[in-house]
């Protein structure tokens, strides 16, 4: 069993605790009450919570100190970065009892080895500046977040081990990173900054803090990994006759074109109709409308004719395919990764809608489209079922919704369990995941257990408490 | 602290123990006294143990009742695979009161998925039947272990997160696994078979499992990558000036060729005199010696011309090149990679030496040789110094003798610790690793413990703790 929840019990906090976090981190780097609230509630206004205080720190030895005096007086930390998780994890819960150790701060650089393809980073370096900083030395960073990279942080990515696009050639962010540094809860360092593609020295404890929602110890820098940067693109957009059709495509693809593929996605009709409704200067990709949309794109680092080759893959493919567009122009393939990137902005206009971030064998995404769809449609007639998503990882985001107004906020009101039910009920019978790659959080905190083994979870309880014994790191999130 | 070694306390067997492992196993499945014995010495045999039994399990099921047999009975159990290890992590200890639990009897493929690009395969497979199977399919599975890979089973690979060639391109075994089964060390089985591309739902449990060398659990069944079969390659042997020419040309060929590069192997003097003096049918590669020879494969789906490509790139990389050739003919491509290949066998027939498998951070392979060459010749005049490896991951295989083979034998009995401790002494200053792909096993679980971080080492024996708290699964390896 777990140590009882620190939030539960009453806390006795030192009325001087805020002036000791002052003196460790400097008075500018802690923030309360008014200034404090900004970190509080998540990018999307869904979680809110209240801290005691939002601390700065600005490097390691400053985080350690902030969690040895945490520890010292039972404080429990909520690690945050650029605060765009999508589930709650980053938010402190409601009681004030909490700190936010914010790390934004620890935004330096500390090494780039382009000959060794890696750079060392601190946590709070964000997304968009790593991608940058690699790219003017010649080198791909290849996590790729279209919504957030100005914004979300390393740190963040590396504890949510965040997807995007990309993921299909190059990994989620946990295959990106070689080493970690990692506060503990107890404030030792564990120094694992290292930059080997080989090491067997005994287990691999950096995959323990990947993923893990900030609830087993604090990322403050990492090693990443790097990659050369693309010469030549060719991006197809592709009408397809169906999901099954496009499934058979993303083999054939593969098969042909290998590894060049760096992205697959797959785009519903509805959510091309709300993207036209809601987003300038965006049209239909075909002369004609189609049910399913396919934007594919081939990348490589010599210079190669990938258009040619793209072409002569969806030629030889057969019948599924209704029509296609290929080019290497990138402001004409940038008009269709338009319609793919405003699918959420676009969501978000019409109204709130019940999202789903699954995940399935990519050879059953088509099975679970339409027996989630048969499913919902018997007991909700008339619902709208947004599908887009990550295809070639098999993810999808399926979000359910009513196409009117007024019907629509009371059906997620009452039926909101109903609907993630029959969905959840499905993804278990495919032997997929309810959380692809936003995380747990606060959000899927209590539904996972319906849908894990519970030996997985009597292990991650496990080594919770051996890591972090008196529960100080991120309470009320994962676990 | 560790629960104390079981090894070191009186065993109470019951005498009807092995009876009861026939019981469950199948009489047949259980072997004692001699005909145990060959399971009992590592393939080099350098390892030698005893063991009250060797026990065959057929299924999941029969090594969980196996192992529950022996956790109520406190006797100890060996992982073993195809007992190819190079550190003596899958053979007894001495005493004779551990069972030896060998998996080559699951060795079923459970699960073919072209379009996932997944199988499911049993611990006990090969790992040539596995690459066979991939290829009949047309998909291939990367992991590629020239001299083993006939024995070796995919269990063990897991367990040791095994390397080779290929790792450039396609990681380690850690990355090429979506998900395990495992039997843990109370006997329960952790289902965790999943095959998806993304799941963030919790702690990723089986990296703890891989790499461990069996001390946390029995790896029964494995979920692993495929990847597109390559239609095009092409391969050189390049003189190069000396290791830092090395360096620059590997960073010189990702940056242009990108990870079409599967393979980049470095070869010594020293080498490649052994080989001609041992292996029948081999020759230089060139009308000169050469100080320092690589080998490079370019590999890639789409049938391009990748001869060329390789040439542009060698042509613009400057003087650090003294001389090279390039072939897209297998045949011609193999005479080369007979001289990598069989510098081990020639080794073995040269006498004994002092191998150490280590890494460094690939930028500094160059300056690992320079310090290392230079702190043993000071010390050790005379001294042949044997350097190849996976310098593509930054993993170089240094092996120390004296040619004399009355004099190396007295010198390797009595300076083995301390060329050892010169050697390592360098990696530890690179930041690099005493053991890049071999593990540690028996071999060098003192020895880490001087290189390793105490803070890695108590939280790996904390973890061993909450995962195998009676120390049952593989005592005396690793920890």
């Amino acid at each position: 069993m777990l140590a009882p929840d620190p939030l539960s019990e009453r806390q006795m906090i030192p009325v001087d605790f805020v002036d000791s976090l002052s003196e460790l981190a400097g008075s500018t780097a802690v923030l309360v009450g008014e200034t404090a609230a900004p970190y509080c509630t998540d990018w999307r206004g869904r979680y809110s919570g209240n801290a005691l205080a939002v601390v700065f720190p600005s490097n390691t030895q400053q985080v350690a100190e902030v969690v040895k005096l945490c520890a010292a007086n039972q404080v429990t930390i909520v690690p945050q970065g650029g605060n765009t998780s999508l589930c709650g994890a980053s938010v402190p819960l409601q009681q004030g009892v909490q700190i936010v150790l914010n790390l934004s701060h620890m935004n330096r650089i500390r090494a780039f080895d382009a000959t060794n393809f890696t750079m060392t980073v601190e946590a709070g370096c964000k997304l968009a500046d790593v991608r940058e900083v690699a790219e003017k030395n010649n080198r791909l960073f290849p996590l790729g977040l279209t919504a957030t990279q100005k914004y979300c942080e390393i740190g963040g990515n590396l504890s949510t081990n965040a997807g995007g696009i990309g993921v299909l050639r190059y990994g989620n962010m946990r295959d990106l990173v070689l080493g970690l540094e990692v506060v503990l809860p107890d404030g030792r360092v564990l120094n694992g900054l290292r930059s080997l593609r080989k090491d067997n020295t005994g287990y691999d404890l950096k995959h323990l803090f990947i993923g893990a929602e900030g609830t087993l110890g604090i990322i403050t820098a990492a090693v990443l990994k790097l990659f050369p940067l693309p010469q030549a693109e060719a991006t197809a957009c592709v009408a397809v006759r169906d999901p099954d059709a496009a499934v058979a495509l993303l083999s054939h693809l593969r098969a042909n074109c290998g590894d060049k593929i760096s992205s697959f996605e797959i785009i519903s009709r509805s959510c091309l109709d709300l993207v036209f409704k809601y987003i300038p200067d965006t049209r239909e990709p075909f002369a004609s409308k189609h049910e399913w949309i396919i934007i594919t794109q081939l990348a490589d680092v010599l210079p190669a004719p990938l258009d040619l080759a793209l072409r002569e893959a969806l030629r030889s493919f057969g019948d599924g395919i209704i029509e296609f567009e290929i080019t290497t122009n990138q402001d004409h393939a940038e008009l269709w990764w338009k319609l793919r990137k405003n699918i959420s902005e676009a969501q978000k206009r019409e109204g709130i809608s019940i999202k789903h971030d699954v995940s399935v064998p990519v050879s059953r995404i088509a099975e679970f489209i339409a027996r989630a769809n048969a499913a919902l449609h018997k007991v909700f007639p008339g619902i709208r079922i947004v599908a887009f998503g990550h295809m070639g990882d098999g993810n999808i985001h399926y979000n359910v919704s009513m196409p009117d107004a007024a019907q629509n906020k009371m059906f997620i009101e009452q039926q909101e369990d109903a609907v993630n039910k029959l969905v959840y009920t499905v993804v278990r019978e495919l032997n997929g995941s309810i959380s692809a790659e936003h995380g747990l959080g606060q959000l899927k905190r209590d539904t996972i257990r319906d849908y894990k083994d519970p030996l997985e979870l009597e292990l991650m309880r496990n080594i919770k408490q051996v890591l972090d014994p008196r529960g100080l790191m991120n309470p009320g999130k994962v676990l």
